[in-house]
C-alpha cells in the first residue's frame, strides 16, 4: 500500500491549543466538542476578533471560490460568454449536483463552446441525497458536472477561452488562469504566495495557505470594496449581487451557504470550504470573517459562522434571525431529539470593541 | 425552530486539553488535526497505556454492540431460534447495509416469527454507496432493514420473543432487554450505570456513558473471559468466534472493522461507534482497547486504533500487517495524492510497560 504521497510537514506547525468553539450535546453530556480559531477584520487588516491561532497558514479550499472567481469577470470573459448571474453564482459555488446545477453548469461550458468533457475536476455523486436517488433511478451516473467544483472550473475554462490560453492544462498552478488567481489571492490577502504554501485541492485545483487573518481582511476588501482597484470591486460587487440574487446556487437545497444568504440578501456574503475552513463577509459593516475548525468538522464551523455573525450583525434591524443556525437540534432515525449542536462562551461571550 | 431539545450538561464537563492522537497532512502542511484520550487495560482494569483524561464519561454508542448482544446468547434465544454465526455477527454490527446484510437481518426477524415491521431502529439508506445506487435503480427505497443497527435490533427483538416479553417498547430503558443489557454493562465495566448517564441512541436505544478506562476493562473481559462467569465467558467466546467468521457481516465491504478481523480473524476484535469511539479486544494479550475522538471524527479513530493495535500486538507474529492501517492516504477525485491521515507520536512514542 504505497502512499504516493510524501509528507514533508515543517516544523513549528505544532498544535497551539485552540479554544473550544462548539460542543456537542447528547443527553446530559458535552459529547463531543470542537476547537478552532476565528478572525475577522476589516478591509485594513485591523482585528475586530481573533480566537486561537489566527496567524498559522490554512488551505482555504474552497471558502475563496469568490475570490477564484474575480479573473472570470475582471478578464471579460463573463461577458464575452453572457454568463448571466445564476451562472457567476454557480462559478463561486460548492453546489451540491442537483439538476438545476448540472444544467446551468453545462450552459456556462457551452456558451464557451465547450461540453463536460473539458472539466478536469474529477467526477462524485451529488451531495444532495435525492439527487442521487433520483439520478440512479433514472439509470443515470455521476458525471463531472455533479462535481460541486464544476460551476468553478467552468469558470476556469470561459477564463481560459477568453484569454485565448491552453483548456487541457487548466488547473496546473503555471496555467495563465491559475496565475491570475493566485495573483488575485495575493493581492486580496496582502499575502506573498509560495510554492511551500501551495497543496492540490479536492478537484484539483492549487489551494494556497495564508492565515486567518488574512483571508479575513480579504473577504472584507471584496464585502466591501475597500483597499480594491475600482475595477476590482466592481467586479466584487457583481460576484456578490448574483451570490445573493441566486444564492441556492452556491450551495443547494438546505445547505448553509444557501439558507443564510436567502435570508440575508446581499448584506451577508457566506461561502463553505472543505476541512472545517468558513468564510464570510459583512459589506454593511466592512468586515471579513474567517474559520478554521481544528478537525476539519464542517458542522462546527457552520455553528461557530452563524455565531460569529450574531455576534457581528447586530446593526442589521433583523439579525436575530441568525440565532436559530446557532443551535441545531440533532434528531435519530427516528426524529427523536437527542442532542445538540452549540456554540461555546469562546464565541457567546468574546470581547468585541464598543462600535 | 424550538429544538424539543433540552439541554442540562453537568458542570465539570469542561474540555480538558487531550493530546492530538492523529493529524491530516495536505502538501506540506498539517491541515487538520484530532485530539482525544485512549485506555488500555486488562481484564482486572490495569491501565497498560493511558492517553488523554480516560475517566470522563464517553457514550460508546455503537461500539459495544457485542457486549449489547450478550443478552441474546445467554437468554437462550440465539439458539431458540436457530441463529447462525452469520446472524450473531450482524447482532454485534454496524452494518453497511449492503444486500447480504439486508438479508441477513430479515432472516434472524423471520425465525423470531417476525418481519421488519417490528425493527423500531429506524430508517436510513445504506452506508455502502454502490448499495445505494442499485437500490434506487431498481426502484427501491431504504428500509429499517438498511439501518446499520437492524442486525442488533433483530437480535434484541428475538430475545424479547424468548423472554416471551413485550416487542413493542423494547427500545425502552425499562423494557426486559434492555435492563438485561445495562446490567450485561455494570457487569462487564464495573460501572453503576445510572439515568444521569443515559441517552438515546441514534436507533433509539439507551446509551449509557462510562469512562474510557472501564469500557477498556470490560473489552479485556469480554476478549479473554477473566473475570467473567463460565456461562459469560461461553458467550463471549461464542460472539468473538461469530465475529472472526464473518467480519464481513459486521461492518461491510472495504469498513475498517471488516478488514482488521478479516486479516487477524479471532485474534483482534475491534467494533466502531458514533461519535469517534471504537473498542477492541486482543484475546491473546488479553487486553481492552477503548478510543474518543474528542470531536467524533471517525477518521481519526481508526487510524489511532490501528496505531494503538500496531504498540499492543507485537506478539502477534504478523503484527506488521497493522502498519498499513496507520497510514491513509487521502486521494482527490482525480485519484491524485493530496495528503494523508496518520497517528502522532502521541501514540507512536507513548511509554507501554515491558513486556
Amino acid at each position: 500500500m504505497d502512499s504516493g504521497f510524501t509528507p514533508s510537514a515543517r516544523p513549528g506547525m505544532t498544535p497551539v491549543g485552540n479554544p473550544v468553539l462548539v460542543e456537542v450535546l447528547r443527553g446530559g453530556l458535552v459529547e463531543s466538542r470542537h476547537a478552532g480559531s476565528i478572525a475577522v477584520a476589516d478591509a485594513a487588516g485591523k482585528r475586530v476578533l481573533s480566537l486561537g491561532d489566527v496567524e498559522r497558514p490554512v488551505y482555504p479550499r474552497s471558502a475563496v471560490k469568490a475570490l477564484q472567481a474575480l479573473p472570470l469577470v475582471e478578464s471579460g470573459a463573463a461577458d464575452l460568454y453572457g454568463l448571466t448571474p445564476d451562472m457567476l453564482a454557480l462559478a463561486c459555488a460548492s453546489h451540491s449536483g442537483e439538476p438545476g446545477h448540472v444544467e446551468t453548469a453545462g450552459k456556462m461550458l457551452k456558451q464557451a463552446g465547450l461540453d463536460v468533457s473539458a472539466l478536469q475536476c474529477g467526477t462524485h455523486w451529488p451531495i444532495h441525497q435525492p439527487s442521487v436517488h433520483a439520478l440512479a433511478r433514472e439509470g443515470g451516473a455521476a458525471s463531472a458536472l455533479h462535481n460541486n467544483c464544476s460551476g468553478k472550473h467552468a469558470g476556469f475554462l470561459c477564463t481560459a477561452c477568453a484569454l485565448d490560453a491552453d483548456r487541457s492544462h487548466y488547473t496546473q498552478p503555471a496555467h495563465p488562469v491559475q496565475r491570475l488567481v493566485r495573483h488575485t489571492l495575493e493581492s486580496l490577502t496582502g499575502v506573498p504566495l509560495s510554492q511551500d504554501d501551495c497543496a492540490v485541492d479536492g478537484c484539483s485545483v492549487p489551494t494556497w495557505a495564508v492565515p486567518l487573518t488574512s483571508l479575513a481582511r480579504a473577504f472584507a476588501r471584496f464585502g466591501s470594496g475597500v483597499n480594491l482597484s475600482p475595477d476590482r470591486a466592481k467586479a466584487a460587487a457583481r460576484l456578490r449581487a448574483a451570490c445573493a440574487a441566486h444564492p441556492w446556487h452556491v450551495g443547494g437545497t438546505e445547505r448553509f451557504c444557501t439558507r443564510i444568504m436567502e435570508r440575508f440578501g446581499a448584506r451577508i456574503f457566506v461561502k463553505t470550504g472543505a476541512e472545517g475552513v468558513y468564510c464570510a463577509a459583512l459589506p454593511e459593516q466592512g468586515l471579513g470573517v474567517a474559520i478554521k475548525c481544528d478537525d476539519g468538522a464542517g458542522r462546527a464551523a457552520e455553528v461557530a459562522m452563524a455565531a460569529t455573525l450574531l455576534r457581528l450583525a447586530r446593526s442589521i434591524t433583523d439579525y436575530g434571525a441568525l440565532e436559530p443556525f446557532t443551535r441545531v437540534t440533532l434528531r435519530n432515525w427516528n426524529g427523536i431529539a437527542v442532542g445538540e449542536i452549540r456554540p461555546t462562551a469562546a464565541i457567546t461571550a468574546a470581547a468585541l470593541p464598543k462600535t
